[in-house]
C-alpha cells in the first residue's frame, strides 16, 4: 500500500478493511479482524493502564509516537510492577496522512511490542478530516499481570530510604524540543524512550521486599514525580543535585532554551525508592542492565515529616550549597512532549 | 471547576493534577491516581478490546461522545460472548474546551458505565493546541471475562441459521447527520447508543449452544456486517428487506440525504446468527429485554455455498420482488459517525 490515507479508511468499509488487513494486522501478527479479542485463560492479578499520544513532531531524534506508545504504556505497567501481557493501540490519523509514515510508525510498535515482549492484540483506526487533528495519535491500553508477593506503593516508603534514578534525566524532552526549534547538538540529543519491564523485573529479583516504590518521571520530569512520591507517602525528600545524572548536551539544551532538565519529560526512565540496606544491591542489579547501566542514588527519605500543611515535602540540596524546593509542574513547560 | 481547558491541564503537572482529582476520578469512583490500575484477581478467559471515538457533533440527540465511548466498548466484547468488567478512558482534549462540557460528558460516562456494569479504572488527559483537535476525542479500552463454553465465530455457521436484528437500523447515524446538517424530524431522530452486554447474555442463556455468531453493525452499517459475516463463514447469507426494521423517521431522512439505512451506523443494535430450531427462543429472549423489543428474523443462511470466488456472498430480497447484492460500504458515506 502507498499514496495517503483519505476518509474512506476510516468508514468501516472495504477501505478500512484493506488498510487493516494489509498493513496494521500483518505488523502486529494478528490472526484476527474481529471488533475484540479473545486471549484464553489467565490467572493472577490484573494490572491496566492506557496512555494517549499526541508528540509533536511524530518523528523524533532516538524515536517516533508509535515506538513512545508502546514503551510508555509497557512501562505504566511496569511500575506497578506487573510484568506487561497484552496491548491495544487505537489510531487516530488526520486525512492526508502518508502511508507510508503510517508504516514506519507501526513497525516500530511492532518491534517495541517484540522487544517488552508483548502483543498487540487488538486495535482500531479513525481517519478526520484536514486539519481536525494534528497527522496522528495512537492510544495505548495495556494489560499485565501483578506477581504474588508485589506490592508497591508510597504507604511502604519509611524515613532512611534511597531514592535511586535509573539513568540521566531530561532526554526525551530535550530531543523533541530541539527538533522542534531546529537545534543540534554534538553529539546529538536522543529520547531515551525504551521499555522499562526487564529493568523494573531485575530489580525486584534482586531484592523483592525493598523496592518500596517505582515511578516513570514522565510529564512533569524528576522534579513534579518526586514531589508526588513526597505527597502520597507523606515523607519529606531531599535530592542531591550533585549526584542527579544529566547529559551535558541536555543541560546545554536546557540552558539554551530556558529550561530546568528535572522538569523535562523522560520515557525511559525510572525512579526507586529502596530500604537503604538493599540500595547497593539494587543499584547493581540495575547497573548491570542495558536500560540502567548509569543509576545512581539521587536522595534520601529524610527523618523529619513532610510537613502537616503541605502532606509531604520535596527539596532539592544544590551544587551551589542552597537549598531549593521542588514542586509540581506549574503551567505548561512542554507541550505535546508525548 | 469551571473555564475553559488551557495547555497546562496536559502538564504533567499541577494543573493537571487538579482535572483529575476534582473532576475524572470523583466521577469514576477512582480512589488511586497511579498510572496503572492494580485490579486484584482475575480468573478466566480474557476478551480485550479498545476504540477511539471522534464523532462530530460531541454532543447529538440522543447522546454524547462520552456514552458512546462507553457503549461502543462495552458492545464490541460483548459480541464475543464475555462479560465486561472493566474499562480506560483516554482524553485527547483542544485547549479551550469547555470544562462544563467536559463535565457533562465524564457524567454520562460514568452513568453508562454503571448501567453496563462495569468500572472505568485508569484514565489519560492530552491537551493539545486550538486547531490540532476537533473539541474531544475520546479512547476507550476494555476487558471482560467470556464464560465457560462460549465460543462465538463465523466458522459455526451452517445453512439454515436464522439472521435476527435487535432493533431498528440507521438510528444511530441519522441522529448525527440530522444534527449536523439542522435537519429536524417529528418524532424526533435518536441515536440508539446502549449496552448491549445484558442483551447478549440473555440470549447466551436461552439458546446456549445455539447462537453461533454476534455483531454489533457500528460503522458501514448492516450490509457491511452481513457481507463480512458472509465472508467470514464463506457462506451466502439472504437478507428480506421486508423483514428489517427501520423507523420511519430513519427511512424518512435518508430519503432525503440520499443515503441507504442498510449502511448506516448503529451503536444500539447486534446481530445474530443462530440455530434454526432455537431462533423462535432466542427472538422471544430478545424481545423481553429493553433493548431488544423490536428485534426481527430478518434472513437466513442459504443452502448454496458462498462461491469461491468471492468466498462468501449477501443478498437482499427486495420488496419489489428483485434481488440486490449487499458488499462492504465503498469509500465513505458517513464521516465520523462514531
Amino acid at each position: 500500500m502507498d499514496g495517503r490515507i483519505l476518509m474512506g479508511h476510516g468508514s468501516g468499509g472495504r477501505m478500512m478493511e484493506r488498510l487493516i488487513r494489509e498493513l496494521i494486522a500483518p505488523a502486529f501478527g494478528m490472526t484476527s479482524l474481529a471488533d475484540a479479542a479473545d486471549l484464553g485463560p489467565i490467572n493472577g492479578r490484573l494490572a491496566y493502564t492506557t496512555d494517549s499520544y499526541v508528540v509533536s513532531p511524530v518523528f523524533f531524534p532516538g524515536g517516533n509516537i508509535g515506538e513512545l506508545a508502546v514503551n510508555g504504556t509497557v512501562n505504566d505497567l511496569s511500575m506497578i510492577g506487573a510484568a506487561p501481557r497484552f496491548l491495544t493501540a487505537g489510531f487516530i490519523i488526520e486525512e492526508g496522512f502518508s502511508i507510508e509514515d503510517l508504516s514506519r510508525i507501526v513497525a516500530s510498535m511492532a518491534k517495541a511490542a517484540d522487544e517488552a515482549g508483548v502483543r498487540i492484540v487488538a486495535g482500531d483506526t479513525k481517519v478526520v478530516e484536514r486539519g481536525k487533528c494534528d497527522r496522528i495519535f495512537i492510544n495505548t491500553s495495556g494489560v499485565g499481570v501483578i506477581p504474588d508477593g508485589i506490592s508497591l506503593g508510597p504507604k511502604r516508603i519509611a524515613p532512611g530510604d534511597a531514592v535511586i534514578v535509573s539513568g540521566p534525566v531530561g532526554s526525551h524532552g530535550m530531543a523533541v524540543m530541539a527538533e522542534r526549534n531546529g537545534l543540534s547538538f554534538s553529539p546529538p540529543l536522543s529520547s531515551d524512550t525504551a521499555p522499562l519491564n526487564g529493568l523494573a523485573a531485575s530489580m525486584l529479583e534482586a531484592a523483592p521486599d525493598s523496592v518500596k516504590m517505582l515511578r516513570d518521571p514522565t510529564r512533569g520530569g524528576l522534579a513534579t514525580i518526586i514531589k508526588e512520591i513526597a505527597v502520597d507517602a507523606g515523607r519529606r525528600i531531599t535530592l542531591q543535585e550533585r549526584a542527579i545524572p544529566v547529559l551535558p548536551s541536555v543541560r546545554g539544551g536546557c540552558d539554551l532554551l530556558g529550561l530546568d532538565p528535572l522538569y523535562v519529560a523522560n520515557e525511559g526512565v525510572l525512579v526507586a525508592v529502596v530500604a537503604a540496606d538493599a540500595a547497593d544491591a539494587v543499584l547493581s542489579a540495575m547497573r548491570s542492565h542495558r536500560f540502567g547501566k548509569h543509576s545512581a542514588i539521587i536522595g534520601t527519605v529524610d527523618a523529619e515529616a513532610g510537613g502537616a500543611e503541605t502532606g509531604g515535602k520535596a527539596l532539592l540540596a544544590t551544587i551551589a550549597g542552597g537549598t531549593r524546593i521542588l514542586d509540581l509542574l506549574t503551567g505548561e513547560q512542554l507541550p505535546r512532549i508525548c
